[in-house]
């Protein structure tokens, strides 16, 4: 734990599920209604800074978190991203895509394209809640 | 290999090194000094198209990547992504960061934060011609 890292200190109470290598955020909302986070429990910069068998951790993890995303959402696409320039602290964006959606075709860091329709995001919330209900078994299989 | 797809038909000729299982291309100019891409050779859209072990086989060649850049470039940070959003063919981009750099602390798909330094970046992108034979070494014991 880093005192002056954001994430060390923010995201305990949001987890959705933990283990002893991460915490798993649900940062969703209107825009992305499947938006998950995979934050590194250690304050640790790059995915180097970890050793193999936690990196393949990792892996797994985010593997489950894909399969799950694509069996129950009918997402067109799923995004991954690791940047963590502005917060130094490891963590893996994982965000489910649809055709329809706010920023599609460009990256969530790119330009909105469209205005999300609130019933269709209702439901793709709704669904995702739902999703990870049978991902939180998954993840503790990974 | 899929005709109507942008990726299959291009990334051939432009690659600085291949395995059964990807393409290395090096994308990297001014703004992004060291902007690598593993492109999947087959075409397929999601990581998990893939059987486990060729996705265990990306992670390794990430793996391989991500080291060789920072222990040989002195960057800031590595930014991972995946998208496919345009080109729905399994590509993943490995970009370094330093905090100088055009774009930081944005991710490389935000706002330019600043004119890149020319001879900052002809010094780096000759490091990553250098480090591009090492990590081409590093690869095929991937």
């Amino acid at each position: 734990m880093n005192d002056a890292c954001e994430l060390c200190g923010k995201v305990f109470d949001k987890a959705v599920w933990k283990n002893d290598l991460a915490y798993l955020i649900d940062a969703s909302d209107e825009i992305f209604p499947c938006f998950l986070r995979l934050v590194c429990r250690r304050h640790v910069k790059e995915m180097s800074d970890l050793s193999v068998e936690e990196q393949e951790g990792f892996w797994r993890m985010l593997r489950a978190v894909e399969e799950t995303i694509i069996r129950r959402l009918q997402a067109h696409k799923v995004n991954y991203a690791q940047f963590g320039n502005m917060v130094p602290h490891l963590h893996w964006h994982v965000i489910a895509r649809w055709r329809d959606d706010a920023f599609f075709p460009e990256s969530p860091w790119g330009r909105q394209q469209r205005e999300a329709d609130p019933e269709v995001s209702r439901s793709r919330l709704a669904l995702k809640d739902e999703m990870l209900e049978e991902l939180v078994c998954k993840l503790e299989e990974a």
